[in-house]
């Protein structure tokens, strides 16, 4: 590891530690370095408040002058709340700057780079890129497209399979593994799932763990065959949505908004879109969505191209059986060369479990 | 790590180093300490020759006396090529014996243990004792059955397919794993696959690697439906053996033995039962079996409990399909909790694939 990587390191650390109170701000973090002592850390704590890299300069003072900046994001160059930072790193006397990556939004990215670049900074970029990118995955989508960011999730035996070939499910994977699902809910915005996922399991799609934050539940149904008395609406733990296409039964729709229930009737004649589901809940300013399956779902959504992100949980175990449905149906491919390749993949250990993180690579 | 587990794990790696020299011996290490030093290392090299705790005795010579004697193997008791080592063990005047794991055949097991306390030697039992048991288990499981240690392998994306629903199946695993493939088949004395693969794919089935040693490859065919021009049985690279039911064509078994394949009729009148091909492989003394499936070979291996070991090759990529086979089909379990559990599972990253291995705990 270089010095470069060690401080770059400490400003991640720092700036993830904030998960979940930036919003709608990204985690930022930086550190001072001068004379090879770390001379101020900063933080971005909360939208409104000062920037990591002003946190950064406060706690080095003086001792900021010719020294070297590590911000894990590219410093802004415009007047927001708390003015441009580039700026400040200017008037402060800094030599030089690391940064981790630029500014996701393209037609801002290199701005801040070239404020400091003009004032004689020495500017070196992509130093831990691919950490910092990742730990603001979500803004950093949203941010640019104005749409969420999805998570395709599942929990399968080695086999693939997420039940038997009588749809006997429970369990597959761990209480550990379960629990880590409960934590991504919370994580997420929404989560969706199909029409038949409710009818087979009746689910309540909340994140069941302490200071848990219940996702919005979203659910497509095509033509609105929803039962009135499943837990999604009758639970009242969360809000429910459903995404239905114009072949619905509208008394049922008026039964389910008077129950407080979200409906959308979707451009499609007869089947919901994947696309314009997500492209609604981004105007409804939902930045992540989790994606829970069944296998129909999840091979709709990737011949869309929509999804950013798969997180599967493999549990020890074989189930076998030609019928036995997996986490991934549909047509599928057709030719081996053209299966979706995951990259930046990672695999850890859960309980008993394989915890399994990638990140599609869309062909075109 | 413990003194213990620290002498045990050197006693370790020097016999994982003789893999392949020892046949039909099992690999087995040794360490003498004295004092706090090590005064002795032994491992057997060769059958026929002096058993590891024999060179180590050798290399420690008068400083054995008063020592602690490290063992991967229960020391043998009876009279065999180099005397029983239990005896040279007493007459070295070693104090106390760690041992990793007994004898595996329990008609002996024990006894070797019992001559040293007898003998008034402290006996610690149980030291790495699974890494040890690991190290031999395909030699454990052939002293005591005379049935080859069974390892499924299989190739699969991470949603289970081994292919696309038309069947396209080139490739999914990356070089690297496919080498290692490789490397597990010179290590086995036969490989065995259905006819189904030799008919879609027509296999080598040889070890290509340097200095590879190539398995006997086993085909189970119930009608001897077998071509004639496929690469099992026209490359004379290797042994072919095929397994067949009463319902075959006695004129092909004539062709078939003419080309010099090897026919056996199996006792089955329409199909071939995989518990009388694993009997009949120990019968003709191979002790270890390499099972390349397909899907519906894999769940009859496994429903008649005969799958010692899995290793999987997960390729970090989404095929989906519902009619996209999987490495693992028949009719699967019923009951959720009745699947297969996997346990010392273990996964290792080879080239951009994941390396999954694990042992089946057959509930009865």
């Amino acid at each position: 590891m270089s010095n470069h990587e060690f401080y770059m390191g400490l400003a991640i650390q720092n700036a993830k530690a904030m998960k979940g109170q930036t919003d709608p701000n990204p985690l930022v973090g930086s550190v001072i370095v001068n004379d090879n002592r770390i001379v101020g850390v900063g933080t971005h704590l909360k939208a409104g408040e000062p920037h990591a890299e002003i946190h950064a300069l406060r706690m080095a003072g003086e001792k900021a002058k010719g020294g070297t900046i590590y911000v894990t994001l590219e410093p802004c160059s415009h007047h927001g709340r708390t003015g441009p930072c580039a700026e400040a790193i200017i008037q402060a006397g800094i030599k030089k700057a690391v940064i981790a990556t630029l500014d996701p939004n393209p037609i801002v990215a290199g701005n801040g780079v070239k404020l400091l670049q003009d004032a004689g900074i020495e500017v070196i970029i992509g130093v831990l890129e691919q950490e910092s990118i990742q730990m603001n995955e979500v803004f950093n989508k949203f941010i640019v497209e104005k749409k969420p960011f999805v998570t395709l999730k599942a929990g399968a035996s080695l086999d693939g399979k997420v039940a038997t070939h009588t749809f006997s499910s429970k369990w597959i994977t761990s209480e550990e593994a379960r629990r880590d699902v409960h934590q991504l809910r919370s994580e997420n915005m929404a989560i969706l799932v199909g029409i038949n996922t409710v009818l087979t399991d009746n689910p309540s799609l909340t994140a069941r763990i302490p200071n848990g934050r219940n996702p919005v539940r979203v659910i497509m149904d095509s033509t609105l065959k929803i039962p009135m008395d499943v837990n999604v609406i009758t639970d009242n733990q969360a809000e429910t949505w459903i995404f239905t296409s114009k072949n619905h039964d509208e008394t049922k729709k008026l039964r389910l908004e008077e129950r407080g229930i979200r409906v959308f009737v979707t451009s499609g004649e007869t089947s919901v879109n994947p696309k314009e589901v997500v492209e609604i809940l981004g105007e409804h300013l939902v930045s992540s969505l989790f994606l829970e399956g069944g296998g129909n779902i999840h091979a709709s959504f990737l011949e869309h191209q929509l999804v950013d992100k798969v997180v599967l949980y493999f549990a020890p175990k074989l189930v076998g059986g030609k019928e036995a449905p997996t986490f991934l149906e549909g047509t599928g491919i057709v030719d081996m060369q053209d299966a979706i390749d995951l990259t930046n993949t990672d695999i850890e250990k859960i309980g008993k479990d394989f915890k399994f993180t990638g990140y599609p690579v869309y062909k075109n």
